[in-house]
């Protein structure tokens, strides 16, 4: 069954039953698991029980999911997780484990009176290791941290995104994260050599290496991977690094319609190939509400972009191409022999009729410049009014599609005004994966998008070879739209899979997998 | 308990009495299964009964292991897979599922009377698409057709191996196939976008899909990559492709001992980043059985050979480094910088006094001949005398440390000859990928070496960071070693989901989990 985001509201108002509910002693007994020193680091644990205190624990990113979780339990061991994960299970104690809470499908927090277990304190200094090319680093590490560490050893972590300032490693690894690097580097389950984790039933699972090859038995740390924290608690990973790229180019295109977009991407594979980094496009709508001055060519203007939407094509696309190598001069001759392939072959479906020239970045400010155009396409349209964001994907031929109908859908036959309520796409073309976003300028037509939207564009996904969730997971969110992107025979072997690690469903329960 | 390969041999004679002896009616139910066309291809399956036909699918490739199975099933379509394997599961008949039957620790053929459940005729075309960069293609096509399936759309099939001209999809996806370009491409746990699977109970799982980034649910795809038809029959695989490189370049080293490889190997890391694709070790112990007039420079002679390698370090290293890109002339340029900075870096090291210069391959006939002497060591091995071969991994920097602790092993403490036993390494360095070879040149010492090596060389693995498997997977032959690789806690999650998803064991019984 399908909800409204309102009406799963209410469903998610009741708590299950089946879970305990926290007493003093249980929290005398954590106390007592904490207050024993880590066997390396000497360095106790901690729990948060005053109110003020637990507040950010207890609150999702998007600040729309609000949690009760009457203690923050913060371990600075594995031993410390395994302990509270045992008695957790056998006291039916439902825990959510917290790292950086930087998610956005409402997966990271408490949705009624859990624990949250929070990986902060798990943070140890990352190992990095240039003969094995790869990083040891605890799961409360924050995500930037580690990038550093490891560019201070020349070596590239291959995860990059918007959040890397306070997301953590242990939520990059059990949310499989995917960023901007993701078409040249690979998904978690791509880089992650080794995990520890900590299962449902409080079982320390030793599975770290750093070796590359190793076909000994199933692959279990792939159960742990991108399962949002449902099978077992990441306290540790082994990630692979890449040689840091000693060259970055970057350059931008104006193109006219999205068959154009498809061939220049076509073309950059031909000629960037190996050193292709990035293929970011944004439609023209969603650049509406970006300060004319960050656009580098005469920008449409708003009411222009409106009337185009209004015609469900966008008015035109912008691309940003980005290279990393190992030798500046040969990336930036690829890149100029791919900018001037695609001027012979688009022509002016590139050019505007030579108005809109391609611009091939000259220094490092400018690709600063141009990155913060991109970058600053979501934080000018949260800011422009109510939003609904949705992060989904689909074969990169039928990227734009979903954009096209959401606007038909809205405009055509729900009548809505697009002075009103503007649709706009825009992603990472290279995986498929596009940013679908509806504002509502008014922020008066709430209840009417809350109907129109839910479950549509998710069965559209389905109904056209997409994934209702591309790279930021199902938490809460997206629960009860899964059956849209997995058969029933894939759902219930999820469900034998959560049974079976997880008895008593205490961790991280009301997420994921659909209530039955 | 560690096993000897005889002692393991005995204890298979034993058949597993829960399952049940194939019987005329069990047989004429297949049969009415295999008549009825494929709903697409409208061809009908076929079943094997005569002992002649069937001979090939009892035998394992290396010649080691002999079934008895009664019947070999030839299906042409996923529901003829899953009506069979929903009976088997029933009626508690074990099946073993065969593709290319290419795989050297047992893993594919039966045991003792296991059906085989057989995919040649599951070979449509595959299905190339230029826009997904992607191919869906059938479990019984053969690798090379497939990879010239993808070139011919100008893409570029990621595995590549020895055996691509008899071995299949299917069994390259459920053993997670390795190759001489993983270290660039990864694994198929990497590129396998999507599969569609029949489980053990029969029913069909399709998880397929060309999507790069899909974060719904548990990514249960992993689940049978790698596990060896243990927990599901592979049928399909949508699988990842890459521009194919328009420009290969391949240099040849000699170096004097194991800490130059490494240092080269992070030169080659440095200078080559994004275009290297294989860099490949062998010993000049590995290249004794060579002829000479195959091995690029003045080689060692035998006895020379030999006498270095009972001082336990090598004479010496020969190092293959390959490149694949997008720019002929980059390329070049790059792999000559290369080579400049490892002369002047490793100096005499490298050229052993002016005697031994780097060679940088001039044409694609000097390439070709430069990867024949690679590709000849095992062949010119194996007909040498009685070989033992080893697949293991360790982290780049201990590559070499098993084949010194193995000559030491057998000429200090078992007094064995070097003239008659020689100890040889060579293999992928970049994957830490070490292919340990023992060769009995007197074919008489075959009962000493089974005493002296088992299980004495997996155990040095597992003291030393290694997996007992790299890339061949553990099949019956390593199944009793996995405990020296894996955690109890991790065998016993191994064993807790083959029995939740093979209730009655029927699936390629006997093989990767240890006998309990």
């Amino acid at each position: 069954m399908c909800l409204t985001p309102l009406e799963r509201a209410a469903k998610y108002a009741v708590r299950s039953p089946r879970f305990a509910k926290v007493t003093p002693n249980h929290l005398a007994y954590f106390q007592s698991v904490l207050d024993k020193p880590c066997s390396t680091s000497q360095r106790k644990g901690k729990m948060l029980t005053d109110a003020e205190a637990i507040a950010p624990f207890n609150l999702d990113w998007m600040r729309q999911v609000q949690g009760s979780a009457p203690a923050v339990l913060m371990p600075t061991c594995t031993a410390h997780v395994s302990k509270i994960l045992k008695y957790c299970q056998a006291e039916r104690l439902a825990v959510v484990p917290q790292s950086g809470n930087t998610g956005i499908v409402y997966g990271s927090e408490p949705v009624h009176d859990e624990l949250v277990l929070c990986t902060h304190l798990m943070n140890a200094k990352p190992v990095v290791s240039k003969n094995t090319m790869s990083v040891e680093v605890e799961a409360g590490v924050i995500l930037q941290q580690c990038q550093e560490a490891c560019a201070k050893e020349g070596l590239l972590f291959p995860l990059m995104m918007g959040s890397k300032g306070s997301s953590m490693i242990g939520g990059n690894v059990s949310t499989n994260a995917g960023g901007i690097h993701f078409a040249r580097y690979g998904s978690m389950h791509s880089n992650v050599l080794g995990v520890e984790v900590v299962t449902a039933k409080g079982d320390v699972l030793n599975l770290m290496s750093t070796l590359r090859k190793d076909n000994a038995g199933y692959d279990l740390k792939h159960l742990f991977i991108g399962s949002e924290g449902t099978l077992g608690v990441v306290t540790r990973a082994a990630i692979q690094l890449y040689p840091y790229p000693k060259s970055k180019q970057l350059a931008m295109f104006r193109l006219m319609n999205f068959e154009s977009v498809l061939e220049l991407y076509q073309l950059a594979n031909s000629h960037l190939a190996e050193c292709l980094s990035a293929f970011e496009v944004m439609d023209g709508e969603s650049l509406a509400m970006s300060p004319a001055k960050e656009v580098p060519y005469e920008r449409t203007s708003k009411n222009d972009v409106f009337r185009m939407g209004r015609d469900f094509t966008s008015a035109y696309f912008c691309v940003l191409v980005e290279t990393n190598g190992s030798n500046e001069e040969h990336d930036f001759d690829k890149l100029s022999g791919f900018v001037e392939a695609a001027q012979t072959k688009l022509g002016d479906q590139l050019s505007g009729g030579g108005q809109y020239e391609p611009i091939l970045s000259q220094s490092a400010s400018q690709t600063e410049q141009l990155w913060a155009l991109r970058e600053g396409v979501p934080v000018h349209l949260s800011s422009s009014g109510l939003i609904y964001k949705y992060d989904v994907s689909f074969p990169t031929d039928k990227f734009y599609g979903i954009v096209e109908y959401t606007r038909e859908m809205l405009y055509r036959q729900h009548k809505m005004n697009p002075d009103e309520v503007i649709v706009v796409g825009y992603g990472h073309f290279g995986d498929g994966n596009v940013h679908l976003n509806i504002i509502d300028l008014t922020r008066s037509h709430g209840k009417q998008l809350d109907a129109a939207l839910y479950p549509a564009v998710y069965e559209y996904c389905a109904k056209h070879d997409g994934s209702i969730s591309a790279e930021h997971g199902v938490g809460m969110q997206k629960r009860d739209y899964l059956h849209l992107s997995r058969t029933k025979e894939a759902i219930q072997l999820m469900r034998d899979l959560k049974t079976m690690m997880d008895p008593n469903g205490i961790l991280n329960p009301y997420k994921v997998l659909p209530l039955e």
